[in-house]
């Protein structure tokens, strides 16, 4: 029972986690503060600020949420959304769906605009439904992690001119990794999480509300029925009040901190770019094996490549393949392309050279052994 | 903005967290897993194995929330509480009131049973307000960590004579400090913490959720609104299917099996009589220096000490100096006993003589700069 856990060192390629940057870790290593320490507070302090020139905002309520980011997109959703209101969630994948699934839970109504998964949301189609709606709310993930499509989250604010709607954009794979500009696309409400485009572990999320959201959060007639996730209750702890609402993962906080100073000192531009440059590279390698991108060029998320299975080899053999004989870890498909794409992430710190030619190398060796003709 | 967080390394003797041991933190070291990992899935595996064992349970249903004491209360409330149901509440504190507030949220109708601030609950008067009602769950706080009572939940099994009651414990200032014997006290549900008994750092809420309590939530007339903290979902992810459901904490994951692989190698006996002649040791000395504890001798907690205090000083300022100058944590009141009483934690990692003897000697020197005669 106490021998220590002995994990082996894997290479995080898949939906995440990506790999944490030694500094980070080190970070967590800092001596343990208490939740109401006025040391601790100038952490959170800090934490927001780097927080907000990642999410490229100026809003006040930018916190991090004690959950993953699960948590995140039920908070964004249960304080939001009113029982019995109008809600249009765009739809483009698995977690498009888990949005859907939560808004109804929630109390909302909702209207569904769907499209193919691997297809980018339609925003004409978006706006159609939109505006047949009576809905103020509308969301949209940004970066859909189980197709591996970037959807058009620019032009929502183009929807401005059909009423007064507050924007909620998942932004969970593509914090970090892809320019999100909360404020310069008029986006009211956004999650992401820790352990993707920002390098740290799994286990916050990061929030951030415009003022036009908490409005409308102030002007509930009843408070959501979640406490743990209370936006109100988390901002009085973070910004307003300092009162006590739950006793702070502070170790966690402390990654997180470390990570985004990591993240600004490298610069948001050049981290875009690194991704960008990292995900081209994999494509044409992935290419030149003769194997097929789900997605358009044009619509390929950086952060998460999705690459067909082909016809004859086994999914799951050349996973476990990788992960036990590499040490490399890369996703299975989720929902209606499972079975049919593997999911292969290249995110924070995880997204490097060195590991594009490492899977490339280690899939060659599995396929090729797996009897596929074109990796030879 | 890169500066390295260099906070102090305090003595941490508050309400929470405990301070955390090196071998805790070198757990966290280990390099990350992935939350679908089979070698993760070990890690899972074990730790419930182990907080079977700290929770004296045989329940299978026995996990760990990803979230603070507080989503494992919600997450207790929001499976069990229907909409519209009767819930009887017992409060004798903060947490107790804060168990009501959240039982309402999720949809109860709450009778509570109410005792003076630093008394117990009177099982009796529990008993009276159980019959009356025709409520099927009653809850009770076994540590009231606001007054340091310590609550009879032994005495709840003899209530099921009355009917087929639901018994949630808060065990969030007991587990690892105290005897919580969930199937020996025939508790249904109980949520507990990360970083105080178990002397893990904050961030996770271990729950276990009796065979009775999981026919009630499946016989729901429709899931809880919460998908984070939904029981049957979590328990898919951790027991049944393995199926996705959050990005697991992994590293806080390590953290905790570590914690409560220390707290049985110590073995739970022995580390109850260490919490309780760690807790007498302090009593004596604060009573010597003729201050005087809020409860009763026999109702007192050995994880956290309410002492009084004296007349003419000044709450904040001896806090603040025992931070400041000892690097030393005490907790404030909380509610109504906010300036009345200061709340000594010795929990976990942080209940040692050594500590005992720090804190008395620079609460008498404190206490001597601020003028109290009798602590010279």
């Amino acid at each position: 029972m106490s021998k220590p856990f002995n994990p082996p060192q894997r290479i995080l390629l898949g939906p995440g986690p990506s790999n944490v940057e030694p500094r980070v870790l080190q970070a967590m290593m800092a001596p343990l503060l208490g939740h109401m320490d006025p040391i601790y507070f100038e952490c959170m302090d800090e934490t927001q600020t780097l927080l907000r020139r990642v999410f490229e905002t100026e809003n006040r309520v930018t916190l991090v949420v004690p959950g993953t980011g699960g948590a995140g997109m039920e908070a964004c959703l249960a304080n939001l959304i009113e029982d019995g209101e109008e809600v249009v969630v765009c739809v483009s994948g698995f977690f498009g769906q888990r949005m859907a699934e939560l808004a109804e839970r929630w109390g909302g109504k909702v209207s569904r605009v769907e499209t193919e998964w691997g297809q980018p949301l339609d925003i004409d189609k978006v706006r159609e439904t939109f505006r047949k709606s009576g809905a103020r709310i509308l969301t949209m993930v940004h970066a859909e992690t189980s197709t591996g499509v970037r959807n058009p989250i620019e032009e929502l604010k183009s929807l401005r001119e059909i009423r007064d709607a507050i924007f909620v954009v998942d932004a969970v794979t593509s914090l970090g990794a892809h320019p999100v500009g909360i404020d310069r696309n008029s986006i009211d409400a956004s999650y992401s999480c820790s352990q993707k485009g920002l390098g740290a572990p799994p286990g916050l999320a990061p929030v951030t509300f415009s003022e036009r959201a908490l409005e409308k959060i102030r002007a509930r007639s009843k408070p959501p029925r979640t406490w743990y996730l209370d936006i109100q209750l988390l901002d009085k702890y973070w910004t307003t009040a300092r009162a006590y609402h739950h006793t702070a993962p502070a170790l966690m906080t402390y990654a997180l901190r470390e990570a985004l100073a990591i993240v600004l000192e490298e610069g948001l531009e050049a981290r875009w770019k690194r991704h960008e440059r990292n995900h081209r590279a994999l494509v044409a390698g992935l290419e030149s094996m003769g194997l097929e991108m789900l997605v358009a060029p044009e619509h390929r998320l950086w952060s998460l490549n999705t690459v067909k299975i082909p016809a004859g080899i086994d999914d799951a053999r050349v996973r476990t393949s990788l992960l036990a004989h590499h040490n490399i870890e890369i996703g299975s498909g989720l929902g209606t392309l499972k079975g049919k794409i593997w999911r292969i992430g290249l995110m924070g710190s995880s997204s490097t050279e060195n590991n594009v030619l490492l899977l490339l190398g280690a899939l060659r060796s599995v396929l090729a052994e797996e009897g596929y003709a074109s990796a030879r």
